[in-house]
């Protein structure tokens, strides 16, 4: 928990973080804390770099060019989020960027669109992924960005997986217990129950969601013929995309991630 | 599942439903399936009135004024959803969309929304929310539509608590291990450990969750007082107010709820 320092402002900056250094802030940062926070020259903010833990900064100097701030103190020791990835096919804006702020709140390491067969969303901007990323972060007292990846195709994905790395398939409305897949059981299970046959230690795990027209049979066989895939369902109705995608990170997490540590 | 017809539009309609039965349709019901999905007469949708069960019919007559259906058989046999009711501060119109659509999917059976003290969100339209909710249900394959209340007040909602009713609060940033509260352990467990010391069987809950600045120590304190009342943490970083929601009742239908039955 970021406990009593959950209100204050606390933005991301790529830059090493210690005690007396000086920090310059970018034109948006300050305008983000001078006109929509609305805060003014002396007041503490937090900053954060992926590396270094957190740490308290006053705001030195405040201009329409940008600014600078001091860092006072460490507040908190560097804590990184557990090797979770969510694979996703991209899907329209809206949702595609609930996904994204979801998906990091909820505690993921990497975020993968995956282009398939029937993924029907425009070209994504992946430099806009990272900037709803690092909101989020900012935002959820993360002390670690996701890396956001390049769109890679379905194929190619599967071609370079590495064999140790869980992938959990969320296959909506394509579980068919009359068809087998690559001779594996066809039918899957109930995520919680998929998950809770795995041990906590050690992991390396992926998430995988469709887009809104689901997956082929081609790519269901193709996903189930790999012994690193585990195909889950995630209750009787049909969850859009983003719905699917937040509802199986927080599964993972709550079964096998950091959310029973606190 | 709704299996193969999951991609044939279904509406919902508030009129007895058996086969021979015509239906009218309504001005809007009429757009949508000739302006937006581009259906013609003769085409096949499915109609629900949330008692029923699920029924084909053939689109008869497609005009501006409305149109006309003809049911021709029975699909589906009613299924119902758990009752789960998710109680929510409201909060801005995109997130507060969002828990309602979501809500849905996931399987509630009662939205209410509660005015805490920390609530700063536009008033409730509550018309506005029952439509979301008919949407949602239309699309991911439901047969009943949740009943969406007027607002209440936290402290309205707890004095006319049924007892036997269980309230999963969801207190974000909350959790304090130095204070109690009314004389109960002060320290809120994590969600699914929570959860899986109930039965599964004949089960009435709530999953409560707060506005985007947190519940009161009051409020806190008077949630804590009630032996219905169990408190939850959702891991280690800040959710949103959507994202709450839709994690808490994710974890509720995973555990106790109809996500394993599939």
């Amino acid at each position: 928990m970021a406990g009593n320092n959950f209100m204050i402002p606390r933005l991301y900056i790529d830059v090493a973080l210690e005690p007396d250094n000086g920090i310059i802030l970018s034109v948006s940062q300050i305008h983000y804390l001078k006109n929509v926070l609305r805060l003014e020259t002396g007041a503490t903010i937090l900053l954060f770099n992926g590396r270094d833990g957190e740490f308290a900064a006053d705001l030195v100097e405040m201009k329409k060019r940008g600014g600078r701030a001091k860092v006072t103190a460490k507040t908190r020791d560097l804590t990184t989020e557990p090797d979770l990835q969510l694979a996703f096919a991209p899907v329209k804006r809206g949702p595609l960027e609930v996904i994204v702020q979801k998906a990091v709140e909820i505690g993921v390491s990497q975020l993968t669109p995956v282009i398939t067969e029937r993924t029907n969303a425009p070209k994504v901007n992946v430099d806009r992924l990272r900037t709803i990323a690092i909101e989020a972060a900012e935002q959820c007292g993360r002390l670690t960005i996701p890396h956001v990846d390049e769109p890679i195709k379905l194929d190619g994905l599967l071609t370079t997986w590495p064999e140790k790395r869980r992938l959990m398939f969320c296959d909506e409305a394509g579980d068919d217990e009359n068809q087998t897949w690559g001779g594996r059981e066809g039918r899957a299970q109930p995520a919680l129950d998929a998950l809770k046959a795995f041990d906590r230690k050690a992991q390396s795990w992926a998430v995988l969601t469709g887009p809104e027209g689901g997956f082929s049979n081609q790519e269901r066989g193709a996903l189930r013929d790999n012994a690193f895939v585990i195909p889950v369902t995630l209750g009787p109705r049909i969850l859009r995309a983003d719905t699917a995608a937040i509802a199986a990170l927080t599964l993972w997490q709550a079964a096998l991630g950091d959310w029973n540590q606190s």
